[in-house]
Order: C-alpha cells, then sequence, then structure tokens
C-alpha cells in the first residue's frame, strides 16, 4: 500500500453520492431529535434532570429538562455509523484494497466523541469533579494522537516568515506536537462549557463554529488536502442537522437546557475534525472568542480574584433586564498579582469595578464577575436576555468565523508563502 | 502489506510484557473501582439512581445505589485506552510499518463497546424502550461487522462431519454471515439483562463467563490463532479486574446495584471479542444458561402466557427464603399453542403450576413464571437468596463453562477434523 494512494485522485462522483446521502440523513436526524425532545422530556424531568432558568422571573415555578444535548449526541452517533458504513461501501467488493489508514481515523473519531458524550452525560447525572474534567479528554484523546503518529508521523512545524532569520524555517517539535495535540481536546472540550449560562449561548456557538468548519471544508475541498475537508464535512452536516432543533428549543426563553452533554459532545467533535482533519490552528482561531474568555477567567478560575459559586448575570426583576454579576471583597485580601489584573482588565474596560468604605471603616472592592457575559452587560446593560444572546452570538460570528477567515486568507500571505 | 503477516510470527516477549502489563494496570484499575464505590455512593443516590432490595425484609428501608457497571465500565474504557498505545507503542519508531489492520480492531471493539455503555447509562437514568434495546446493538455492532469485513471477507462456515454427504463439506454464507454476527451482538447485549434480579447474578456470571474466555485465550494462545486470542485476553483481564469488586459489593446481601450499564457493558465486550477474536460459536457455548433461560422465557416474551411486570422470585419474610413467584389467569384466556408450552415446560419440569375453580365457577391457571431463577426454587425452594444465587452461579460454571470445553475439546473431534 503506498503512502500517497489516498491523496493521488482527487473528488469523485462516489463522494459527491456520499455528501448528498450524509445530508438526507442528516435532515432525517434532525427530525428525530426534533421529535424526541417533546416526547423524552417527562422522562427527562423524572430522572431529576432538569433545572430552574435563573434569569426568569417565574424561574421558581418551571422545571425545565436539562442534559437534551445527549439526544443530539445519540443520534449524531448513530448517524455517523451509517455513514461510516456507507462511505467504505465502495470498498465492499473483496478486489477491492481496502484503506484501513482512512478507516482508524472514522473509528478513531468517533471513539473519542463517544467517550466524551459519556462524560458529559455522567457529569450532568452525577455532577463530577473538575479534575475529572481536564483528565478525561486527555485520556479519550489518546486514540487520536495514536491515529495521527501511524498516519503521519510528521511533527514538523513551519515558522511564519518574520521569524524565520532568528528560529529558522521549521521546528521539528517531536512529542511537543502531541502534547499540543492533546491540549487542543482539553481547551476545545472545556472552552464552550466556560462561555455559558444564557439561553442558547453553548449551542449557539456551537453551531457558528460548526457551520464556520463546514464553509471552511468546501473551500478547501477544492485543495490538495481535500480528503480530510471531506472527513470533516462528513460530521459537520450532521452535527450541524442534530444540534439545530436543540437550538430553537433552547433558545430565549429557553424550554430545554443542554447539559454538560452538548458542551464536551460539540468540542471534542471539534477537536477530533481539527486534529485528524489537520486544521488545528485554523480550528483554535474559530476559537478566539472563548480563548479572550479563558484568559479573562484566568484571574478568578485561579483564585487570584475571589471567584462566587455562579457568575451569571442578575436579573433585574422590574425591568425583566440582565445586569452584570458581582462579587465584592476586602480590598486588604487582594494580593499584587490580583490588583494588577483587576487594573489592567478594568483599564481594557473588560470589567468594572469600584471601592467603597463600610461602617466598619474598611475598604471594600466590588467588581463585575470576569466573563465575556458580564463584559458585554458592562458595555451595553442591562439587556433582555434574548438581546444579550444574540449579541454574544454575533461576537462568535464577527471575532470567531469572520476574523479567522480574514486571517487565514488574507493575512496569511504576509506570514507563509502560499 | 500480506495478509498473513501478522500470523506468521508467534507470541514474543514484547506481547508477554503486555500481558504483564495488562495485568498490572488491571489491579490498579480494579482498586480504584473499589474506592470509587463508596466515594460517589451518595452522589447516584441524590442522582436518584437508587433502587430498593426487593428480596429483602427491610427492602423499604434502605437506599442502594444502582447504576454501578458504570464505573466498572468507565475504568475498564480509561485501562484499555491505555492498553492500545502501550501494545502499538512497539510500532513507534517511523522505520516500523504501522499495523492499521490490527488498529482497526481495537478500536471498533472499544467503539461498539463504549457506545453500549452510554446506551446502558443512558438505559438506567431514562428507563428507555424495548425496541431500543434491541435496535441500538444492531447499530452499535455496524463497525464491528465493517472491521471483520475489511479484515477477513471469509463468511465461509465449515459443516460439521455427520451432515457433509448430504450439504457438502462447506457452505459460503455470504451475507447471512454478517447478519449472524449482529445477531450475536443483540443476544449477547441482552442475554445477561434477562437473566437476572438476584443479589450478584448479573454480575457473577459475567465473570464466570469472562474467566472461561480467558481460559480458553490462554490455552488457545499456542494454537495458529494466537493473535486473535491475546486481543481477547486484552479485554478479558481487565474487564474480570474491573468487574470483581463490583460483584464483591453486589453479592448477598447487596450494597449496591449494577444496573443496565453493567449487562450491556459485559454483553457487548463479550460478543466484541468473540466476534473479531473468531471463536464466536464457542463465545455463544458459553451462553448456555442465558439461551436456556431465553428459550424458557419465550411463552412470557412473547405474550403466549400473560407476563407480569416483575418474574423476580417472591419473598417469604417469616423464612427470610425465595419462593417461585407465580402468575394467574383465565384458562379459557389460554390459546393452543400457549397451553402446549406450559404443558411442554411443565413435564420437563421447568414450571409447576396448578389448576384450581374460582367462586364464579371459572377454571383459573397458576404457574411458576419461566425464569431458570424459578426453576431452580420449583426444584430446591424455598431457598435463601445467598444460596440461590450460588447455585446459579454453579450452574453457569457447569452448563456453560465446563460443558463448552468438554465439547470444544472432546466432542469437537466427532464432528471435525482437528
Ligand atoms: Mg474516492
Ligand atoms: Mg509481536
Amino acid at each position: 500500500m503506498k503512502p500517497t494512494q489516498m491523496s493521488t485522485s482527487a473528488i469523485d462522483r462516489f463522494d459527491f453520492f456520499t455528501i448528498a446521502f450524509d445530508i438526507l440523513i442528516s435532515i432525517v436526524g434532525s427530525i428525530i431529535v426534533n421529535r424526541l425532545i417533546p416526547i423524552l422530556k417527562e422522562k427527562f424531568i423524572k430522572a431529576q434532570l432538569w433545572g430552574h432558568d435563573l434569569n426568569k422571573r417565574n424561574s421558581k415555578e418551571v422545571k425545565i429538562a436539562e442534559s437534551q444535548g445527549v439526544l443530539a449526541a445519540g443520534i449524531f452517533l448513530v448517524l455517523m455509523f451509517i455513514m461510516i458504513a456507507v462511505v467504505f461501501s465502495e470498498h465492499l467488493h473483496p478486489a477491492s484494497v481496502f484503506p484501513h489508514k482512512k478507516f482508524v481515523e472514522y473509528l478513531a473519531a468517533l471513539l473519542s466523541i463517544c467517550c466524551m458524550v459519556l462524560l458529559g452525560f455522567a457529569d450532568d447525572v452525577l455532577d463530577l469533579r473538575w479534575s475529572v474534567k481536564l483528565l478525561l479528554p486527555l485520556i479519550a484523546s489518546l486514540p487520536l494522537l495514536l491515529v495521527y503518529f501511524a498516519n503521519y508521523h510528521s511533527t514538523t512545524i513551519i515558522l511564519p516568515k518574520p521569524v524565520r532569520p532568528y528560529l529558522g524555517q521549521q521546528w521539528n517539535l517531536g512529542i511537543l506536537y502531541y502534547v499540543y495535540m492533546s491540549m487542543v481536546a482539553v481547551f476545545c472540550t472545556n472552552a464552550i462549557n466556560i462561555l455559558a449560562g444564557v439561553n442558547g449561548l453553548e449551542v449557539g456557538q456551537s453551531i457558528v463554529i460548526a457551520i464556520s468548519i463546514l464553509i471552511f471544508n468546501l473551500v478547501e475541498l477544492q485543495g490538495v488536502c481535500w480528503e480530510e475537508h471531506l472527513f470533516s464535512l462528513y460530521f459537520m452536516i450532521p452535527f450541524v442537522a442534530c444540534t439545530f432543533p436543540i437550538l430553537i428549543k433552547n433558545w430565549c426563553p429557553a424550554e430545554i437546557f443542554v447539559g454538560d452533554t452538548l458542551c464536551y459532545f460539540a468540542g471534542m467533535t471539534f477537536a477530533v475534525v481539527g486534529i485528524i482533519g489537520h486544521f488545528s490552528k485554523t480550528m483554535l482561531l474559530f476559537f478566539i472568542p472563548q480563548i479572550i474568555n479563558f484568559l479573562l477567567s484566568v484571574p478568578q478560575l485561579f483564585h487570584f480574584i475571589p471567584c462566587p459559586r455562579h457568575r451569571l448575570p442578575r436579573l433585574d426583576p422590574e425591568l425583566n433586564k440582565l445586569n452584570p454579576s458581582e462579587v465584592e471583597f476586602k480590598k486588604s485580601d487582594l494580593k499584587l498579582l490580583g490588583w494588577l489584573m483587576l487594573r489592567f482588565f478594568s483599564m481594557t474596560k473588560f470589567i468594572r469595578y469600584r471601592e467603597y468604605t463600610n461602617n466598619d471603616g474598611e475598604r471594600f472592592i466590588s467588581t463585575t464577575n470576569f466573563t465575556i457575559i458580564n463584559t458585554v452587560l458592562c458595555w451595553f446593560g442591562p439587556l433582555h436576555e434574548e438581546t444579550l444572546s444574540r449579541i454574544l452570538i454575533l461576537i462568535q460570528i464577527v471575532l470567531g468565523s469572520l476574523l479567522t477567515f480574514f486571517i487565514r486568507y488574507y493575512l496569511v500571505k504576509f506570514f507563509y508563502d502560499s
């Protein structure tokens, strides 16, 4: 079996047929997810998988089914199992050489995704610890790394032009490249989970990212790496289809919640296509808003600044609008580093804080929480929840997708030879 | 890549190392499962994953955590992910030809198992319908069939000697062989779930089957198909290790319940090693007690005879012993086929029934339920639950394992050339 065998031919009629088939079964899958939500609602609530919508006036009265992402993930997996059989059906006559190399990619991808769905659902049901959430994506990404090793070996990265005089043309990262890939998996699975808490936001940003990847794949289908992008396309079409009904029902005012299941499912699916499709750098660019949100969260996540249990926006029941939530603490409790971070993010307008003296004469600080959801409310608030969602999705489209395409197809010329 | 490449060499030092490593991490996994059970108990109960033990006097007072099989399955998957990396580490220098053929087997196996664990856990949490339980193992076995196709093609079975004069030396089953394999997957995943309901029985029979497979693999490791049996061995060692702590705590009087998760997990693991390890016929022989139980259940499962919601034994609170449970119905409701089945299983002593006339002069039938658990109680009852469990496990050892080894290594001579 020659190593170049798979890339010699271009996209052919059979591939178009499989794409058409993928779209077809994705539509069916979408309809099934849409039907399953109302059918299974009572079962979820009976299984204690429900929550109150804290951003609503009548929050305590309505039980909203949680973890509905598991329906999308379950149907997605079924569709992908069928897709594998169809994609490889062209080799289903004994004379054909079965492309094992390509087959391992599909299997490893689905294995990693399936594991994360299981973890996500277990997390929703059992409420697992943080350490588990960081450790398990690492283990779930092992087969991916092995597949990468088996199929590509190469761990060399081409350096951008401006730094070449100092650092050389290219670097062989060796084992570090595998560390980088597992970090991508851990980052992606958790990134969507952190930028969450407003109706429609988790699944909305997932769909924006998925559609961006889909467009990127379609463009690159004409390039030399068409096979990797075809692979990614097969995953993205059913992903968008299966999560779309979830978005509709999770949009403000939410009838359902998506749960950690959806965040892990989406994150791992993106990590998988990014790694196996060889576009993990572009993939990370689609996550710019999540990266900004993560950097902004660092002071609170690592406790340089006190972190309350929830950092969701706060509802003003009279206006029915959301305000940024705040956290208060003694100024004397703040270490130097915390103070610098507070000042930095305040100067860059990401947060708003004020100092005051309480009755005992102690100096206190009250600051908005460090998430871009609160940042948006600082700038434009108070906002109705739906408006807030729209703005955040818009940020995802502009900062995540449009900026990425600008970098990837325009700016890149200044850093790399085409 | 020559198709015979993988079987030319014999078991080598690296393989012994991987077996030793497998045992080592399995022991660690066993300890972790054992630790996790008490740690996570409260979380399961809080998540409404608990039940009452109906066969105990104080059944209504104690909440027993359910679905603990998910802990064994989760740790099993983690161990297997590590094992894959270790098994293929011998090819981790770029000069080595990576054995993609072998790799797809591991990935497809784990993918099918992971899917079934997800389904099992979802079933425990959400209480899914019967049709789903039959359909999903079918879909989850698709990658397995594809791997079988990709790696072996052959769908020819050798016929036993006595029938050869009439039917020929061998048959090419073609597509029917794939139907047979998916039926094996569906049967295995559901078989353990049907023979259940007594403390320690589900996990006990799973461990008996697993240890039998393990012994079979060790014997066959010296044969020509050593590679397939080595594959199976890698799975069985952590399986036994991870489920053993579950058995200890699920043994009468149970501190935990195993849930559907364990039954699906065990069943799919057996199906996977049987199919990919090429010993699905021997595998089915290990399930003789489950097959008998299934055949015995047919009249009630297909409603020839009325089937109550539960067919568990009935507790006699004064003796603290179990009696067979019974179902009563009008004799006139029984169709001819039902009547024949009732007579047949009564004559073969699998059930015990009696007829009586009620006050209105109608003829009624009262029969013990059609499961081998009730059959054992008909023969030896009333029994303490632990004694019942012991007898059923003994049946599994004698009828499932010892008989199989007798058939496989002695009787087979009369039917096949060695
Ligand atoms: Mg092609
Ligand atoms: Mg070897």
